[in-house]
């Protein structure tokens, strides 16, 4: 079965990254609305009994980018596609992992089900925010993590006397691997509604951050107020520097600019999710997971196992 | 078992017509957007073995529209809801009702399979562009129609001399019934590429319409384009005066502009779509077929037949 | 994987025609009734992981066709076919594709899921009577088409003066495509109940069809009551002569008989259906497009794309 | 839920008692053919949300019975039947239960999968070929039997030295109870190909016969060859007289005018397949099995259990 | 529809506590062994068209308690149950909720479908391991928790200068609710390899609890290991007094043992898994939570919300 | 795609045997029971793209064998196997093949879904005691048969005077089966219950076996009780010897030590089931049908057929 690879279109930078490494040419794919605002997509190319990759990044609207992707998959599968793979860089609604309160949804399994429903054959994505959200599907699903691109990129700064730090008590297991691998303490915010007061919420340090390099880590950034906040909170309990990492840099909303005017002094994240030019600040370092999800794609391919680039 | 209906936002005014009719107050849902533009969804009564009622209309984003009915419908099954009725006015994405490309998709039926996968028991819609839609579910689906609405619209004008106007060949079998329905004469457009001009369009009219009151009848008018350019045809050959009318008014891009400025004299439509406010001119006429999906609603809540009603 | 093609007992001569163009042998498979009725099959040779063609055509009884594919399929599934394509030059029960009637079937779909359930991988058929047919599948569905076939025929005729009729409204959008091909006028005949009288049929030519030779274009011609009176008024309006043509020529009852008395000149249909010796007559030309499908079922084997051949 | 009870065409009769049992009157559907050879049904009532019991049996051609109940359960689907309860006297090709051979089919396997695709949620049937078969559903099926209907009939004839004789190994396991419950013994044929001539059959009895009242019980007879056979055997061995009994007598072929002439004193069997006017003889009893039917189907709909009838 | 309770045989106990709340009789059901060491189940009451409850809890060997589970659901469904609700008050194999390793299973999710394919309608459960297993089903789960026993537990006991305590990373977030609930500190242990050297773990306290009342919380505890060298740490930081408290008390292997020589004071669990007669000491408190699985089959019989009694 | 042969922990001797003969090592992979007697499963080795076959046989406890394999294939398929072909030289719970009583399971069926809900792709077996079993499965099964090994292996004894007994009726078809070949003649045992008391039997040969080396042959012998008083009634009804012959050897409970005090001169079984080391004795005769399911598996991966070997 020969390889294709295709891209939505808000995808299509980091896909091309994956070609070059993967030495293939972009699959040609046509993705337009109509005036009536119905999503319209035609692969351009023959795809019977191919190997196919398909790529979808998140970005505003997201629900769009869900359904264009869903519609190419569709057109995929009606044009006998032999395998339809679908990459995901981030996968989306995956905050939306379960029942926390009544009657509201599971989106992520939802999003699962309408991938599969669609035709899809393997899902390939990074670092889920919860690792059950894998067997929500009973396609195969392969995840890669960039949980090796942060800790080496942070190991060549040679930070001396670091401590990670966890904002709250949810994220403190992945904060707490990143401290074992760097063999340094840990430490975490512990936030909580004041008394009676149902606003205002009081947050404390659980651990030692005096002088320390401090670095937070944690799977994804969205609107950056919690790593904000956990930056304040280190500097006023004395952190020498503050440092922040992270797979997926969702930074929605006036994300960037709180960071700008932060106490954190580099933010790292991949390009799991695309970073708008207008949004590319000093402070803000992208680490390219592309050349992994170009490794994965070429071992699934050819039937290797992923284990020696996890 | 309780009814119980509930409306995405946007349906929110035709949807309390329905409860109207029913005597029932709307359910309360809140659908709302988190920072990172994920929609979430949330009943706020509980809908535990109720028979219930979730109504949709199509307005842009429509992309946005799917995804919140879907999430709602998920959020429903999680809460136990007894019976999950999808009320859809306007089917989105009927006219994707067909591969006749190459590597296109047919949406209308990937949104059928989705629909199915959130846990919808039955749909309940109104004119297919493709009747042959209703087979793309598994479960159960009650079609109404809005033509006898329009029918006693144009009955009560009493106009003379008729003649129905399908707009092109693909439409002319529904024009038909109604011609037959007014027991008057047929006549349709034949538009066709001219000669080796791939752009250009020769239209003419098969059948006389010299002089007489001419409607053109369709199920759904878009971007309005076929129906300007039918009337334009119309005019030049003469007809007295130019009425249309179709079940679903979607009137995207400037088609409310581009009727008015038309030779169109009066356009009669449904609400299945909502009109907003600025799209209302004196020319378009919209019927309320709410009355009529309330009716439906009652009888299928109550295991009475619609055959009475269509 | 190698290619095996199978034939339903009445399918052999149609799938030999296939068998040589491919230049392989037809699978040996036995077909027989038991005393009490029920049907048995019985493959005679390996298909154990091979990409396995099975023909079936349509003849009354349709039912005993339907259910001696059904059972085939299932004996090559349970003998582990790697692939089970199901070739059907005419879909049997096309025309129930919609419920147009309260509490009635649509058998289109039905038999669609009866293919399915029973272990179909693949569906290869020709111009469906609705092409939303095709996706009553969750398999894939590849559609050729006879257009070609009848287009050259008549281009060679080099006939002059030429109109391309409709037998009905609901007929006229295939015809339309006709018309534009040829470049030459479209007409339909407007069929109606005349007044109060139930039974009583008025029909009205829409178009102009005096001293042009009239080509009638349906997708498949059943009683032929249809397209006998629509040459009957076609006469009376002094069309020069009447040519009728279609991809499926079921021909049922009468029909044949029909044909030879009425003013047809001559009718061309395609081998889709099987031509019983019984029914040849002069007027009636019969097209093979049994090359067609062996184009397609070699390309669908070697995993190239059908666009080139339709 | 109301009940509600239609027929098959060839069903009628024995419905009908069912429904006298049930003081219901039958429901009106009705089943035709068009020219095409295609079958249609429109059910005639509302059947919205009622609990629905359709009755087929079997006659030739089996094939057309089968897709005329499967369109049936189609149709009433699609009018939002709430529960449809086929109702099967005899299971079409419950003697196609195993793959015996290679390369053939398991109808009644296939059978059970359509008649759940179609939409079928209940499956009411009686002495199957084979109890497994009862697990080839995933949806409930009710076995009743005709077991009862044979041993009385045959306690009251106060036959006196009786013995149960199976016409073969594999009947034997069904004989053998009727053996126990008679507190008489069992005897078997044993047939068996005579050496190197693969045509010829040598019998012999195993077991006791001689100057016995004899009594075949098998599931079904169908040409009626094994009992007459047994029949002719039994004689030799200078069996008194000989009986038979069997739950469904298809008697097809010449079975009805072969019985006539053996040396069979008394056939009796019950009416779950339907014996037509021309095949009814003196030598052949039926029993009526309807008012077991009608039993189970009261208790099904009113959720009290079978047990106590079976 | 009538409710009707089942117990697997090692949840007799359990069951019985929830029937004299909901004042119904135990169903009758038998599960015994064949010699050859197969299961069998056999109803012994009509279940058809009832509201079944069957309840299992875990105790090992565990694989007997799923097989003996799934095989009296397969009775269940066969006997025609209306609603086949499966109450499991601790979730088998939760903790094998995702694939952490290469070529692992997820235990959690096979148990989900395997419940879903034999016939499950509804899964009743208490505090999973993970919250998003809830998603691994397609129908319907209900999650009770037991925090509010053990929170009211712990209130009435007006502990002064009160600590939480997690084990480790992965089950603060937990440990952190019950904090905000008490209004009290956290703190966590920190366990970590020891530079080269695989197995030594050394392990720390992030947060203060000198001279404290100290609350170890988790969602179970299995070995134990984790809460008593968590109390050994506790101690060595001069915490004042250890308690522990989960829904869920495994205790397997020596675990009780080990308590019993721990410096803990008192460890407060559920019955959700039963403990045996042999295991019970002083020091382990065990609360009722049948009460409240009584409260929820109660409403969710009547179809009345959960809200109230989470 | 390569070949990977797995075995479950007791199933290692008989698959080394056919790895042995396929050439092809033993793929390695771990199973162990954590300390809550949650069974883990890890695979050692790539799976990706393989063609897999894993092999589990019966041995106490069984639903720990079920529980064990079914968490092996789940792995298998998250680890993105090719094919899991499933190898059970016994199918467990094939004597639950039917609801032969009021409200009891089919478990046979039941274990047939969970197998393909794992993710099995084909299911490999022998004998089984229905052979409808096969058809319980939508996915592939492939029945291998031990009786050529058994036919051979009496026929190299060269007893005069045969003749086979069945054990009692529902086995007689089989046993007649072993007539046929041997050409030698049938008898069998009517067992009943005596009168009025419910437990005595009453047991009687039919057929003369006087003088005669008697073969018993069945599917499975489980506890022996069939066929030791089987014995018992040849022995006083004076058979010269008793041999008995079966595929699946079970043997439970003190069955070995039975037949060892019994009559029967040698009982002749196959590995299928694993006899272990203490229920070894002189009268049994293990045949290894390992050799042909090497035979069977080797032709199954290469696609060639398996008839030459059934």
């Amino acid at each position: 079965m020969e390889i294709k690879v295709f891209a939505c279109p808000t995808a299509e930078d980091f896909t091309k990254e994956i070609c070059q490494h993967l030495d293939v040419s972009l699959g040609k794919m046509n993705v337009m609305k109509f005036k009536n605002d119905n999503t319209f997509v035609q692969i351009l190319e023959t795809v019977r009994d191919k190997d196919v990759y398909i790529v979808q990044t998140t970005q505003p609207p997201v629900n769009e980018r869900i359904m264009e992707l869903l519609i190419a998959i569709d057109a995929l599968k009606r044009a006998s596609a032999g395998r339809i793979n679908v990459v995901l860089p981030y996968y989306m609604y995956s905050r939306s992992d379960k029942k926390d309160q009544p009657r509201v949804p599971v989106t992520a399994k939802l999003f699962a089900q309408m991938l599969e429903v669609a035709g899809t054959t393997r899902v390939i994505t990074c670092d889920l925010h919860n690792p059950a959200i894998e067997a929500y599907f009973n396609i195969n699903c392969d995840k890669l993590s960039a949980k090796k691109l942060l800790q080496e990129y942070f190991l060549e700064k040679k930070l001396e006397n670091m401590v990670v730090v966890a904002t709250d008590a949810g994220s403190s297991k992945k904060a707490h691997k990143y401290s074992e691998f760097f063999g340094c303490p840990l430490a975490l915010i512990d936030k909580r509604r004041d008394g009676n007061n149902d606003k205002a919420i009081a947050s404390n340090v659980i651990g030692d951050v005096e002088g320390k390099e401090a670095i937070i880590f944690d799977d994804e950034i969205d609107t950056a107020g919690s790593i904000i906040e956990t930056a304040r909170i280190l500097e006023e309990h004395k952190a020498k520097s503050i440092y922040a990492g992270c797979t997926h840099g969702i930074l929605s909303a006036d994300a960037v600019n709180r960071i700008y005017q932060s106490p954190i002094k580099e933010l790292v994240i991949t390009n799991t999710v695309p970073l708008t030019e207008q949004k590319r600040i000093d402070k803000i370092t992208v680490l390219s997971i592309a050349p992994l999800f170009a490794q994965a794609i070429r071992r699934i391919h050819e039937g290797r196992p992923l284990g020696e680039i996890l």
